[in-house]
């Protein structure tokens, strides 16, 4: 049976018009909000009409299980508190369209992707990365915690679904970034979610007055961060490839002053790779590069702890079903690419075997009330996750 | 008469007493805060003392005049909220000593350069560059208008003192840079007291995600500024001279996250020189350097509106004799050199001939209770000061 493009992008409105902002296709969806609720009990709906039995486990992800052990599609149904409508909803909303028409495959919309109490809280706790009664405590902004922000949801819960019931996950996601976009393609599928590493660098020199204080009898800071950040430009190209990132986008200047030659400056250094060795290699021009300009300019340097998220490779049974549909749907319009985003998938990844695709952000927007892909494009990417599905399932 | 240096140095540590800080040497002694107020009235009686006729004016600047049209030596007695014992009160007392032992000598101390309320407070009235009735209505950082603090002193005030009581002015000062120190000299003649030239420049890109957004499709706002201090520095070479000074201080970058490719950032450039003309040409290469950055980089870039002030050349017959005594006194261990600092001169050259002369600051440190000179460079000062005045007065 095929998948019906006009019945999924009716639904992909549907769910929309749960916490619409009125401006354009934008919604105020976040987790546990009237909003996210009212729209999981609707899935609930949705599931039950797709003959899937209906489970909402203590955090709030929502499954709509087929029967015995099945593939399990979706993503995320909540939004960021000023989000788009295809963030995580173009996922859950494809899965239950190719549900409908694929026996041997389950639904899940997973709860707290945007991270009111974390980040990627629902499959965190599903997939035990984290524990309930730790992340419970969490507070969001206004002071709600987890554990309260879950009573709102205690009648929906049916109890924990075994990851038992399922042989591997896929998750279509909108791309998030420019990279289809630009190159005027239709599909990615993803190769890796890649890994991340982050310190503070902070260089300390001499705090003087900016009129006084002769160039080179001068130990400024900021001086330093900009060699800091050329030198790292430059000895990076050797190492990385086309898809690896590297952002300053934190930066902390004492004492912050236009008449002051600044003394200290703290700033951020990211990188980005699906390879841990690259990453490695990385992490010591990012620490050798440091002590040689601060030796160079009379500076004093530190390098805070490193923030780390190793690389999740995506399975490679999976990914082969999803390159094949990739090239029928999609001829020389497709892609093999890294995620840059971190996503459901990465928990899952603990449980088993997962894989992800991507449709075009147009102009690379997300997390905005005017994140938007065409249509033609969301149906490609229902047509990919369809026919991979169905390959794997081997129930055409 | 010859001056004398163990005189001249006890009254240096009697007026420290004014607001000693029990930090080492360092004073609290703002302007009209008590101990400046105790500080000025304890400088009414020494000025007196030394023959002078004490005349308070109503900003609570405190002259002591000789006899007949004179040459006005002094600085100011007022400090930084945390300050030395010799910025400003330095000039005062060797203006004190100098006129015990030369006739045709005035002396002042000039109120609030230190900027409790706005900056040169005191000379800046005098010199009838900002008027009373405006300044008065300037607060500080408690609330308190100059008005209601120049109350204090009502009963000091004589009246209104005419700059047409004197000839020109010499301030000798401590340094406050590194210049003097590091190369092991006493005497620094003053050419020109700099002139400043200051803007924000704004570099506008793309905010983005630090993730998804390969390298080559950022527009990345902190890379940007990067890229333009480093040009600036490069294309400064071929203007500056070893004087030159130029200092970014103050950045601002949005949203200031370390996951997100910064959309803005704003940062100040301040240059420096004593050649109005140089710092024309600093200023194109300021403007046209940020257009080619923003050009390169696709980014966007405005610059602010210009704060300027314009450098104040010595007088050549008052600098003329500072540099005969310097040679006398400190053969071999003098230079002439640019202020790179504003102070009370800059004013009084409004009205008529001004020079200035420094001692070093050990380890170029000013503004701060460590602040110090060695004794026999402060001796060496008071040294040339008189030399200079006795040439100046043809009355040794």
């Amino acid at each position: 049976m095929e998948v019906d493009p006009k019945r999924f992008l009716d639904d992909l409105h549907k769910l929309r018009a749960f916490g619409a902002s009125g401006v354009g296709k934008g919604v105020v969806r976040p987790a546990f909000s009237q909003a996210d609720i009212a729209a999981r009990k609707w899935l609930c709906e949705r599931f039950a009409q797709a003959g899937l039995q209906v489970e909402v486990d203590p955090m709030g992800n929502v499954f709509g299980l087929a029967e015995g052990r099945s593939l399990l599609l979706g993503s995320h149904s909540d939004s960021q508190p000023e989000g788009g409508w295809l963030d995580g909803a173009l996922g859950v909303i494809a899965a239950l369209e190719v549900a409908r028409c694929c026996d041997g495959i389950s639904v899940v919309s997973f709860q707290d992707e945007e991270g009111r109490f974390g980040g990627l809280t629902g499959s965190s706790v599903w997939s035990g990365y984290t524990a309930q009664e730790d992340v419970d405590k969490t507070v969001d902004y206004q002071g709600l915690s987890l554990l309260e922000a879950r009573r709102q949801i205690a009648d929906m819960v049916t109890g924990p679904v075994s990851p038992e019931h399922f042989k591997g996950f896929i998750e279509l996601h909108i791309e998030q970034g420019l990279t289809l976009h630009a190159a005027g393609e239709q599909i990615g599928v993803v190769t890796d979610i890649v890994g991340t590493r982050e310190v503070e660098v902070t260089f300390e020199g001499q705090q003087n007055h900016a009129g006084t204080t002769q160039m080179h009898l001068r130990k400024d800071a900021v001086q330093g961060m900009v060699a800091y950040i050329s030198a790292l430009n430059e000895r990076f190209r050797n190492v990385v490839t086309p898809t690896t990132v590297w952002t300053t986008g934190h930066v902390t200047v004492h004492p912050n002053a236009s008449s002051i030659v600044p003394g200290k400056v703290s700033f951020s250094v990211q990188w980005r790779d699906a390879d841990a060795d690259r990453l490695r290699r990385m992490e010591t021009i990012v620490r050798e590069t440091a002590q040689d300009i601060a030796d160079q300019a009379g500076l004093a340097t530190r390098i805070g702890p490193m923030w780390q998220l190793e690389p999740t490779p995506m399975d490679n049974a999976l990914r082969a079903a999803l390159e094949g549909a990739a090239a029928t749907v999609a001829p020389d319009a497709w892609r093999k690419m890294p995620s840059g985003a971190l996503h459901d998938a990465t928990n899952v990844a603990r449980l088993m075997p997962v894989a992800m695709l991507f449709v075009p952000s147009i102009d690379g927007v997300s997390h905005a009330f005017d994140e938007d892909t065409a249509e033609r494009d969301l149906v490609a990417g229902l047509q990919v996750l369809a026919k991979a599905a169905h390959a794997l399932t081997g129930k055409v």
